[in-house]
């Protein structure tokens, strides 16, 4: 049901644009923007973070309101531990666009990602925002998702099409982050349009939903971000009728939007700052979903294991012993392991030599799983992570010099 | 009160040696043992990590009895995650060992640390403890202090000498370690010999005390060890009247303890595998000391944090974003952060390029600390951690290969 498109960005309603607009005295895109040409329905989730930036904290107070006309974005800094100043300055570029577009400015979110506790230059909004809303154009999409870029080395889009009830809809997604967390550069920030005629409520819920099950089941280094948020936003324009709760195109249009949500998030993973390869923490087995997690995350998050992943090694010691520190209760003498289908560790006992040189094989993929039975209870988990390398420390070692 | 000498590791009533055993094929000093001449008072404490190495199964049991006579250890093979097979080989070392002591086998504790998952390979030890034994000298700890290394770069120990009642007591301290963790290399494993008369329930509370306040308060890579392994003996043949709970020269032993320990906990951390920088996260003002110590090890094991320390980045926005996802609470305009003495974060504001400067200078030290108050309590901790360095990760992924 679900058509998984890549080459047309566009969706109806809406219109985008970027623009170099010198935010940190660089020549690259920085600027963005998102219009819907009619109020649209909106919901975000947003970073749980208790150090929030002050365009999450003004989104949050807007995103309430189910309703929303257009996201100004900006790279290069963060707008995060910028105090009174800041939220001041992220009102006042909202009320510059709004000025620009002929709405309210309580219909305009802003998302901002970079440097952590330095002031943004209104001016560069002020001089740059009439041009930008010139620029605005059905097929922006692929220069906005350019202009989001940090430590970002490709640019993430994903795009769906279902049918509710016979008529299309279409998806829409732009994200951003290489670190889930990076604060000074690869915070994540992710955007949804969509032309689906749905409330406000309803996409709220799903939204909420989708996210936990793809960005809040991510990792890259382990942090979560000042800035992080995940923006949707619905036209109505596609002409279904209204979805309904529980109704079979409702549960149509969750799937596509869980699937959009989920392939930003694997892009985002792939994209980690100096990631090799994607690799799936799978735990079954666990007493509940609580401690399948705790279980997950934990090996997920080992600098060592994620080490022992960049240099291929099959070291599974790596993976029991993070296991044994994550609070999850288990019986060390029942726990097996497998790279993909490669079992490693059958009842807490490694299976040798032959078996680790098949596992070896697993690893030198660029993507594979690492499958955990705890054999305690029915409690499963699913983690994304990635590797851990010499370019990761090379990355976060020398920004900002 | 308490002196502090290194050049000379004897201790009154203990004997020492190591010896090449081959344990995993290599030309190295791999075996080592330490005894007492009498029946010595011994405590120990041993890894949280629900996942337990046979030696630390067998001694967590034996060093309940108060009692022991020798301490035999192994370097290469961590005899982890081998089963009923490896408590069985652990068993039989420490017999084998008592055989040649001519002691009980109870009366002998067992350490291993190396790779996770593989078996000891008893005839090492019955073709050498023969030898072991006729080695034995008292100026033989710094042959074991060398034998016990792994990932370790440097040997190391410690020596504190006080006057109990005026009697001279001295302790000698013992330690391996590079990660808090590294279950195939640089499992923790920490050993005190003192000459002191003291009973085994008083040097046990002593010696719990002395490890939460020193081993379980530095990281290296924020995982913990399935053979992290502390343990004292004390031979009693110092000559001072038995220590007495809360007397005066007890409280001087304690001291004493609880140096010698974390003088070697930070001499583990200052040889963090790949490790530049040693650096001290001091928190206060947190809500209890619960929160405090959430904060304190939240900064202490980010990654973004200790990558930015290597790069000699004063990037306050790591920290602050670290604190924030710690689970302490907080205003975040109320936190101050400083490096060492340089105020670069006041009322949860940046203050400036010059004073980031000087922090950068600070962070071009070895060693500094990173000083938080988050002005909301009383609450506060210490965690002592180290920078992650492109070492680390070539350490940690060529290893093994």
């Amino acid at each position: 049901m679900v058509t998984k498109m890549t080459e047309n960005l566009q969706v109806k309603g809406f219109k985008a644009a970027a623009i170099k607009a010198g935010i940190r005295g660089r020549d690259r895109l920085d600027l963005a923007l998102i219009i819907c040409e009619q109020s649209a329905t909106a919901a975000g989730v947003f970073t749980t973070n208790l150090v929030k930036a002050a365009p999450v904290l003004l989104d949050m107070e807007r995103v309430a309101a189910g309703r929303a006309r257009a996201i100004l974005v900006n790279a290069s800094i963060a707008n995060a531990c910028t105090g009174a100043e800041g939220l001041a300055k992220a009102k006042r570029c909202a009320e510059l666009a709004a000025a620009e577009l002929g709405c309210a400015p309580e219909e305009v979110l802003v998302c901002s990602t970079g440097v952590i506790g330095e002031q943004l230059d209104v001016s560069c909004f002020e001089k740059h925002l009439a041009l930008l809303v010139q620029s605005l154009r059905p097929e922006g999409f692929t220069e906005v998702s350019r202009a989001i870029m940090t430590t970002d080395t490709v640019p993430k889009t994903a795009v769906r099409e279902v049918a509710l009830d016979g008529v299309p809809v279409r998806l829409v997604g732009l994200a951003k982050g290489a670190g889930m967390i990076a604060p000074n550069m690869a915070t994540m920030l992710a955007f949804v349009m969509t032309d689906a005629v749905i409330e406000a409520g309803l996409l709220q819920e799903m939204l909420a939903e989708a996210g936990s099950r793809s960005f809040n089941r991510i990792t890259v280094d382990g942090d979560t971000s000042t800035n992080d948020t995940l923006l949707v936003l619905a036209s109505g324009l596609a002409g279904n009728a209204p979805l309904v709760e529980s109704s079979q195109a409702a549960e149509v249009f969750r799937g596509a939007l869980h699937e959009l949500v989920l392939d930003l998030a694997l892009q985002i993973v792939r994209d980690g700052e100096g990631a090799t390869k994607l690799i799936t923490i799978r735990v079954k087995g666990a007493a509940n979903e609580t401690e399948a997690r705790l279980a997950a995350e934990t090996v997920a998050e080992s600098k060592l294991f994620k080490t022992a992943c960049f240099g291929e090694d099959a070291n599974w010691g790596r993976i029991i012993a993070a296991l044994g520190r994550s609070r999850a209760n288990f019986d060390q003498l029942k726990v097996d392991i497998a790279f993909d289908g490669v079992v490693m560790v059958k009842e807490g006992l490694g299976q040798g030599k032959e078996r680790e040189a098949e596992a070896t094989k697993v690893l030198k993929q660029r993507e594979f799983a690492v499958n955990i039975d705890l054999h305690q209870g029915n409690g499963t988990w699913e983690v994304y992570t990635c590797d851990l390398s010499i370019d990761y420390v090379k990355i976060n070692a020398d920004y900002r010099s």
